[in-house]
């Protein structure tokens, strides 16, 4: 067989146009880079392979944080949206979290058309099967028509793809998602290459016919319409917003499959891989929570013009007719159709401790690795590293510098650090409690920690950076003013006080603390600030949660300045931790198999313990 | 591995979602049976596979036929129409022909979003591996999930999907289509059974991207505006027309394409398919039409929203580098991405003289074939199969009476004749020369010769019903007025005719004489008729069109008459061509191999001489 050479040469090649590969292949092209974007079906782009849904705890923060360094998935999420919620809603302001189901299919329409509409982005229907080396520097791809694409950096982001194979019941057969080819051959080359290779699987519930579920006899959850649009391009939620309905599993879709288990996959033993722990199968969550006779079912519509319904919560690889017989034990469900099967996946992961916090692999350079081939779950964990990754993989093309963001600047940060630090054993997916410092890393507050960070990038259209810019500049100047107001007590206070209906404090006080009084209605007292009449809905949202957050944010920012010290101490490539005093053999082993880039890095390692992080800091500094 | 059984009984199974598939489903629901829809991805739908566009010089007969019968491919071409044009507008209106480019994307989701919406039918995602037997007759399919689908019959409507091979230069690999899995095991199934199977290959061309193309160096053609819609559901074209661009193959063009003819797997013997006459490929037309130095090639847009540029007229399989290279040889091409290479398709098909008239296999009870396993080309063709496919599976479910147009009624007619009669050894595409009474066969008529049937059929809705017979009663009395009509030479007539700038005759005439005379505008001559003011455009075309062939058409009645006789004689299936006095052992051979259905079949066999047809007519009158 021949082997040909596409006649253009190019910077980027992202392998994969999913969540992680969408995003790569924009940021790769927003920092200057040529990208081709090679995905095996034009048509799936941005396909949501399972809950149409973008946002939730954690997830939430990263979709800002995506659209905050300029990202598509905000936008995408908006465009498609068909339902908002706000989860956390009566907690702190640093944990709350923005969820939409989307139409499945505008999400991939608008996607695709963005990624067409870009100068330098350049889609490729084909698969990949083969790296090209020089040394030890990936140098180009193979496709699976034996075109040679010579290029200066790749990005991996195969997904489920990977060695990918599907379960329902005792049948399995290759495929990366059900209806499309697995991806082959890449693996053995990473493994070859001495990459650390493993198996994870996740699983998607059967789809269900809208006409044939009976809608009348379930109570419906509605969107809400007070909320914030994910992307600072969109200033309000512009659609209608449809509602899903909530059903329960019954005592008989419980005996139904634990009378089946021994049919499942899962615990027949064919599967081999883990799954993630907090998204189980239901015939997992039936045996694990042995006490609970019900669970609950989201029924979320998947578009507005086609009638394919998702029921959240019952995720299976139950057999086939196990399906039918355990859905159909649910009320609504009585005569309902499955028109695509519930099943599980596995596929292959490349342990994420072979990366640079950068997302390039240590062993191979201008590789990149994005989503879940580094063992993570979820569209947005996927997104957001597939973001770093192609802005990295632009960097390393044109020779320009890495960016990474901390665990104090960014979920991202905290969500790589992880990773490349401790590896997975589980597919890991985003929450809040990873995080230090949560105060400060919030939802409303993304573009404000990484929009400058973006322009520097080059990420941002012009328009975008005017907006942030004009933004950042109201809250910046509004939130000024808040910090060197007094509230006084004379007669002029009183009267404006009154005027807004607030208390007039005993005596005169800090404006944050007066903000603090159970009885100050927050909302009101902003009116107090120069330039308030200007802040919107999203600004006043960023006001109020520095002012709710007041002094312990700044509490918090001395424990980031002893974060940022540990992390700013190297440790160099070729440090022998055998040698290092005070270090026991066990401990020296750990580090020496995790190879942390920093001190930070290293004592988030698990049994690292504080004795040996002294030895490595005194050592350390002897080196400097 | 276990067996289960679907929880449901069906009516009618149909297994794909093609052009054909569609139909099928949407006409045996029509008649009354339930239906389940199976198909690989509910996301490929009704996808244009190749060109996106519908209608044409024959097919868009077709497609107004389908209409006519209640189908769903009009209404989709019309709701998903990018451009419209009218082919043959010169030449008389039996041959004008209507063609729309479409938006790809946008006539999946006007299809899905129909077959949604029926009541009776039920999509379902799954591979059907296996067929199930109750002695000569078909009960059942079985999918790869091991799951058994019981139903009284099945439609099998494989496209290019049964053992299906992609092929690119000297690369070959499974696939029913680029980026989707071939259908494995159905044909061993057939064969088994006796079914006679060939092979047959068709091609498409690279995808261009909009965005790496010199538009403005060439030369555009707009859509027309003066044009009906396919479907009596749309009064008006409504959507702004998308233009396209026209090019050219250059001398180097073809120089490219010969110096690498050997590495083409048609010329290297690789495809052993053979691939439609009418829609060959560029290297064909280059080596069969070696005196031209230059083809044309329409730049068409596959959609309003996102990049693909299909460049009609260049499909082809030479290896991808030969593609870059010649596409990047033609004006404005010079600088274009491929994005999706061109390729043939090589895939299995059952030869249709396996099949009665009503698309039954003969072998197989309760089985029938349409679209491309029939061994035609193009989506109209589909189609137009899959919609009397429908209706005569659910008449065999339901026990209701076989319905089939014959030559006289309809292109359908035509096409079904041809292909069960005659058998293929090419692709079979439609033409208008392919009709012997093409003077009562036009696409202005279609509603009016088939849509008392598709009432008697249930196939109409109430909406469509009271839309039909209000314009068929409107042209009927309309044309019965223009019968009876005679254009007087006195003050009266002198009067009106000069209101209407008509000529005035020197003596009286019929109105049909009248308007043949070429001083006489037709379009104005209407106006005379009682009724005319309620005439809509289309109704007008109808009325001119029967004006135009007044005469023609009476005769070819006659000759209707004589086909209808012929047609009314049945041959018994018992019958021993070997014993009929008067037909030579050739002759003999000849009709036993085909086993024509009635006395017209057998006249329209080649090789079948007046003689033994005599014979035949003489023995059958001995039988009745």
């Amino acid at each position: 067989m021949f082997h040909v050479k596409h006649p253009d040469f190019i910077d980027v090649i992202v392998i994969g146009a999913g969540h992680a590969g969408c995003e790569a292949a924009w940021a790769a092209a927003n920092r200057g880079a040529t990208v081709r974007l090679i995905t095996q079906n034009l048509d799936t782009i941005a396909k949501m392979s399972c809950n149409p849904a973008i946002g939730g705890i954690g997830k939430g923060h990263l979709v800002h944080e995506v659209d905050a360094l300029g990202g598509l998935m905000g936008v995408a999420a908006d465009q498609s949206a068909l339902q908002y919620r706000v989860l956390n809603r009566r907690k702190g302001p640093a944990v709350r979290a923005t969820r939409t189901q989307c139409d499945r299919r505008l999400y991939h329409i608008y996607m695709r058309s963005m990624l067409d509409g870009h100068p330098r982005i350049h889609l490729h229907q084909g698969s990949v099967s083969e790296l090209m080396f020089d040394g030890d520097r990936v140098v180009g791809v193979v496709d699976e028509l034996g075109v040679k694409h010579e290029c200066s950096s790749v990005v991996l982001t195969t997904g489920t793809f990977l060695g990918g194979v599907i379960h329902v019941g005792d049948r399995s057969m290759p495929a990366g998602r059900a209806g499309d080819a697995p991806v082959m051959g890449l693996t053995d080359e990473l493994y070859r290459r001495e990459l650390k290779v493993g198996r994870l699987k996740t699983g998607t519930p059967p789809r269900l016919d809208k006409k044939t579920i009976a809608w009348d006899q379930l109570p419906m959850q509605p969107g809400e319409t007070d909320v914030q649009p994910f992307s600072l391009m969109h200033d309000h939620v512009k659609q209608e917003q449809i509602p899903c309905a909530i059903t329960r599993t019954t005592e008989r879709t419980h005996e139904i499959i634990l009378e089946n288990l021994s049919r499942s996959p899962m615990y027949s033993g064919k599967i081999e891989g883990v799954g993630p722990r907090y998204c189980p199968s239901i015939e997992d969550k039936v045996v694990r929570f042995a006490d609970k006779s019900s669970h609950q079912i989201f029924l979320e519509p998947e578009g507005g013009d086609h009638n394919e319904v998702y029921p959240n919560g019952i995720s299976t690889s139950l057999p086939i007719d196990v399906q039918w017989a355990f859905v159909r034990s649910i009320p609504g469900l009585e005569k309902v159709n499955l028109i695509r099967p519930g099943y599980a996946v596995e596929y292959d992961y490349i342990s994420p401790q072979e990366l640079t916090s950068s997302l390039e692999t240590k062993k191979i350079k201008a590789l990149f690795h994005a989503g879940q081939i580094n063992g993570t779950t979820g569209y947005e964990e996927a997104a957001a590293q597939g973001l770093i990754a192609g802005i990295n993989a632009a960097s390393a093309a044109l020779e320009l510098p890495h960016w990474v963001p901390d665990r104090s600047q960014a979920y991202m940060g905290v969500m790589i650090d992880d990773l490349v630090t401790k590896g997975v054993t589980e597919p890991y997916r985003m929450f809040t409690s990873r995080a230090e410092f949560r105060l400060q890393l919030r939802e409303d507050n993304a573009d404000l920690r990484l929009g400058n960070h973006a322009i520097e990038l080059g990420l941002y259209s012009e328009l975008r950076r005017q907006r942030f810019e004009a933004r950042r500049d109201r809250v910046g100047e509004v939130f000024a003013s808040a910090g060197a107001m007094q509230i006084g007590t004379g007669a002029e206070w009183r009267s404006r006080l009154a005027e807004l209906r607030l208390p007039v404090p005993t005596q005169s006080m800090l404006f944050s603390s007066y903000c603090h009084r159970e009885d100050v209605n927050v909302d009101q007292a902003v009116g107090l600030l120069d330039g308030a009449g200007a802040l919107n809905v999203r600004d006043l949202e960023s006001i109020k949660a520095l002012l709710h957050y007041s002094g312990y944010i700044d509490k918090q920012h001395q424990d980031v300045d002893r974060f940022k010290k540990m992390e700013a101490q190297i440790i160099p490539e070729t440090i022998d931790y055998s040698r290092i005093a005070g270090i026991s053999i066990e401990c020296s082993q750990r580090l020496q198999s995790a190879r942390p880039a920093t001190l930070g890095q290293a004592s988030r390692l698990s049994g690292v313990t504080p004795a040996a992080l002294t030895g490595l800091m005194m050592h350390l500094r002897t080196l400097s």
